[in-house]
């Protein structure tokens, strides 16, 4: 929407006095409210009050998309990294968002219980989601990828899920981040097999084929001496992301009245920012921790 | 997702043998399914067969995008450009869009009455467009902004609608096109006031207040000097995107057997392409002229 | 809802003046207030406009229903003219109901494309039609069933499909029709080899297990002199209601101003009503001789 | 539907061997299978997990309908305990109702938040309730009514409401509750200015114009000395149905081996019955009695 005079003319359509309008285009005007009828054919999509409104997204066809711009496997840190650059934004820019969590080409974004953004329509909440996700990516690239340039512009695909309780929002976020951990075993192990080993990736995906998460971690150190739970929590855990408040100290010049100079004095401002964690979230330590996340206010 | 070594994983996690499963990780593994409960919250959100899905999005706050990044007005060409092939771009990557309508900061996309894709599940085709859109606007910003910088990610609204008839589809095109009439006479003559006449944005509404589109004729006539019919189609009409078979003619070298030279031949072609018009479409004339749009198989 | 005196109470029990309401039971609308937004709960269940809206209904357990009141096999008549009886009440109470389809124990009916009935709320046609048959069964059982006592409250289950052409309503209404034709040609069969024949409901599955239609007409002619096409059309057919415009010649009395006596006159009222037919319904030429039907002002 | 020889029978029209299918009636099947397309337009109306579902039904046009079947006005016992006995037959035939609440002409009943009866579709739920209590309601008239015919099938209309929270169930209850009080206080007064008063229905309606409920209670008291608290609790607080645990003592006759003589016993069963209660539901006190209601297993 192009802002205020549209309204305004929207206003100013409506308003009556059609008595003269046998001139010229007024037709138009009639011809609209003639076609208007076609509104009715929107559906309601109000998400049921008092659940919590998950939205995740995926890249598309990103296994293409990794390959043309050259991800290091099994983990990109610039991929990665850039993902949760864009979540930030989406949380920043969004309203209500109480937690997101991301892990490879995917992000959950989690609207509190009780937010009546967009009147809680599902439409608004996925679009805006996954437009300001998918602008954001495009434009922050550079700051990741340096000069990896973009060969075209990826899209995201999206999806909306309430859940009623409490307990099934933290199964859900545990669902993702388990899946986490068992595609980046996998992968850790595929990749260190066609990248050290040499086998071609059919001759990797054979090797793993029914293998057990033992398995895989027994391969990872006996042939690669790897242990697999000191390599990097990001890639094992994925991101969080949460609200924390924030004590910031800020020099600010003040010029008192009565004196002549300029004098610098310290001013603690409260801000809430976001901030990534790389850290369990199925056990329940994490939420005894951030008690505020699932408060019932939210 | 990326690709297909998730899939490969995906199935050996539910394979089964659970038998050994006591060391290590695997609890994940378990962890994971009984997790997965919680994808049963998703709702279906398929579309009903034979109705035209019609998704159209909207710029977020474009008001204070376009005034931030120095739009003219009451049109800019660079940035009805950009829409238009953000547009096209979304228009040969997904499947099925039989015709785009665009105006201002909106663009309707129109997808085929028999379209199965994505087994015509609502949040896919909303989520598809608009990510695609948001990434190609910032994408190709700088080929119609230049050394205009863009400041922030835009971000993007989309809904869908579903139109069971033709005749209520070239109703909710013509809706479009009415609505793009009226606010573009009345942004024309709201900004000739502004930036000719010297009026304050209140005051030219004021003006405005109550005029049917004949007073706007007359006011752009006799005050400025502007026969509103003779403005660019482009902006009276918006823009339409059709399919058009296309003839290529090109030439190619070709070395025939017994001969010792390449020789040149012409190769014709046919390919479709996406063909922008500004021209009417709420009358009967656009659609007897290009039937194919709206032809049964559709 | 009880009536007028509830939208009264409604009305004074949000009319404003709290400012005494200190005693007693005031409190009770202070609660209901604070109650009241769990109407926010209810989800907007508008069907899509310019659909044919169908709701059919199905008896529940019907099997049990049927040999518990000793309906003939394979047809019973009384069970389903009293089907029938009650589905021309269902189509008088309600409005917009075009044409409605009966065979054994499921009816179906379609509103009008353009119906506006409660707000065209899915809810609302699925329970006034399930509600308004099954009292109707109970009523006017003892009017079909004589000294047959009905044994309990029957239940029925019903559904609502939206058709958006008139091509997908003809397919759904032939659909129906076929089902009833393979399902009748079935019993018809089934019950003869039980009753004729003597075999037990096993053997006469298991000798009709992979039969072809030309097949089970084979047994009916040789083993029980049976033409299949001789059967009653309502057996063959299931039963379709339609309205039908009728003269109604009626007798009145009336005495003229100037004369003494009443003199009998014949008026003739066309009258509307509803009228069962036992016909083919798959072929062109039932539309064809009831063109009001899918009439666009329908 | 009528039972297991349909599904045979739908079985071998599906069973494949075509090859001979060039004689009779086999086209049917054919013209079955092509029509079979239109089973895709049914959509999927499954309920949220883990969400209390409420069917709520009210009688359709019971204002009519009470005056025409002479109910007692302002309550009708015979009328109350049909409506019971009504909702007592749905409880007792349909799955999963944990509690179900009445008053006037509505009833509400609660399904298990984990309940999966019919894949938890929302149609199915109301269809089953209203076609259930519509078919009661005429089953059992004649027990309440004696010698009050009933004039014709009632019809009712149901919708369908989901709870995430029990806070949410309870609050939804202790509305309909709260509704049940405000309209008998007003229903109370109103009748009595119009039967002992002489009033006529408008002049009652005026001089309770703006009253709140202590200006009723005055009126009740003052004029015709009745005391609103002791009204009857049915009146004043509706009806609950749950289910309560009994110990059935039964004396049963048995004969030891070793005995000549047959020696009666008794025998306790434990069953679960439905009881009917009108006591407040909207104070605390009611759910600490009856935990099991609310119960996480519920």
């Amino acid at each position: 929407m192009l802002g205020c005079w549209r309204a305004a003319s929207a206003i100013s359509a409506g308003s009556g006095r059609w008595a003269g309008c046998l001139r010229g285009r007024c037709l138009f005007s009639m011809a609209k409210s003639k076609f208007e009828y076609v509104r009715e054919f929107e559906a309601d999509d109000t998400c049921l009050p008092n659940c919590w409104i998950v939205v995740r997204l995926d890249g598309r066809n990103f296994h293409r998309f990794s390959e043309q711009h050259e991800f290091k496997k099994p983990n990109d840190d610039r991929a990665l990294n850039l993902m949760t650059k864009c979540a930030q934004t989406v949380m920043q820019e969004l309203e209500d968002i109480a937690i997101a969590y991301g892990q490879s080409d995917e992000y959950s974004f989690v609207f509190k219980k009780k937010s009546r953004w967009f009147k809680r329509r599902a439409s608004k909440f996925m679009t805006h989601v996954v437009s300001q996700f998918a602008s954001s990516y495009v434009f922050y690239w550079k700051d990741y990828f340096k000069d990896q340039q973009l060969l075209y512009p990826p899209g995201f695909d999206g999806r909306i899920v309430l859940y009623p309780s409490n307990q099934n929002l933290k199964d859900y976020l545990s669902w993702r981040q388990a899946d986490c951990h068992i595609n980046n075993l996998y992968n850790t192990v595929f990749w260190m097999l066609v990248q050290r080993s040499g086998l071609t990736p059919v001759q990797a995906q054979d090797r793993l084929q029914g293998t057990l998460a033992g398995d895989k971690n027994e391969i990872l150190f006996s042939e690669f001496n790897i242990n697999y739970n000191n390599e990097p929590l990001m890639y094992r855990k994925g991101t969080v992301l949460i609200w924390q408040k924030m004590n910031e100290v800020m020099t600010k010049k003040i010029k008192l009245p009565k004196e002549t100079e300029e004098k610098e004095v310290e001013v603690t401002r409260t801000r809430t920012k976001i901030v990534p964690l790389h850290c369990d979230i199925i056990g329940e330590q994490f939420w005894e921790e951030y008690p505020e996340i699932l408060a019932e206010d939210s």
